[in-house]
């Protein structure tokens, strides 16, 4: 505890994505007080066929 | 927000999730009064291996 | 299956959350031809405490 | 009702799987009194480089 | 890793609850082989206003 | 999108929670380059009742 999910469009580096991982656990861990071990992230990426927003797909743009 | 997230069985066209995001869209614009930019919709699909229902998978039955 | 997750500030009345579940079964049994019988929906209520786009939580705007 | 979600590091084989959704099911129905029939397992695999602990990606170690 | 989410309704005991949590763990391990010390299990308690099957929630039967 | 959930165990004030939405989303937006305003952030908070590690709940130990 605590566990981040992070979802977001797939194409990020894979150095962006362990920036994101190291980032987002400091960033928890300095407001929320919990020792970074406790932390974890997980990062789920999509596909722009599977997300919209007002009605209409990322794909679709 | 709204954030809607679907999670269903692999297998459906582009043209059906395109339309699924779209009336989910409407549907939840419609009864709670949020306007359409707001509202986000995810599909994860799920692989029939990783799905089951009663103990037993989609992919064994 | 499919599950569905409408993720939504608190706030809605109970025949709001009623015709939500409604709804939001039908778009998607008219789009993915998966029969209303197997269609869950969970709503998830939040509060404007927990809750912030752009960095400001609603409750600070 | 209920809903299971199993997160996991991706490379466990198909029988794992398989046993996974049976036993989780009885456990869940032992416990809650929940009759199998109602209860339904995902099961969601990631990759090593979208899963950290503690600021470090599995797939960094 | 892994993380077990479990959503239900409400109104299990405080003794279903840590039994569901213990026999989740031990399901898990058995069959994942992940050392318990590695699995968290989240319990997600739902009101029957929240919940719906087939277009009808549970509050409204 | 992205959308950053955090799921963590009650009892943070309501400045470590503004404080956690605020360099949450910096962490995000620093390493994914996204805009600001396209970041959500969710916190859900669980109670002691609700979670655990190795098959022990928190409100267990």
């Amino acid at each position: 505890m605590p566990i981040v999910t992070v979802q977001m469009l797939e194409g990020r580096s894979d150095d962006q994505k362990r920036d994101l991982v190291e980032q987002v656990t400091e960033a928890v861990s300095n407001t929320t007080k919990a020792p970074k071990e406790k932390i974890s992230v997980v990062i789920e990426e999509m596909s722009p066929a599977n997300y919209g927003v007002a009605g209409k797909r990322a794909s679709d743009q």
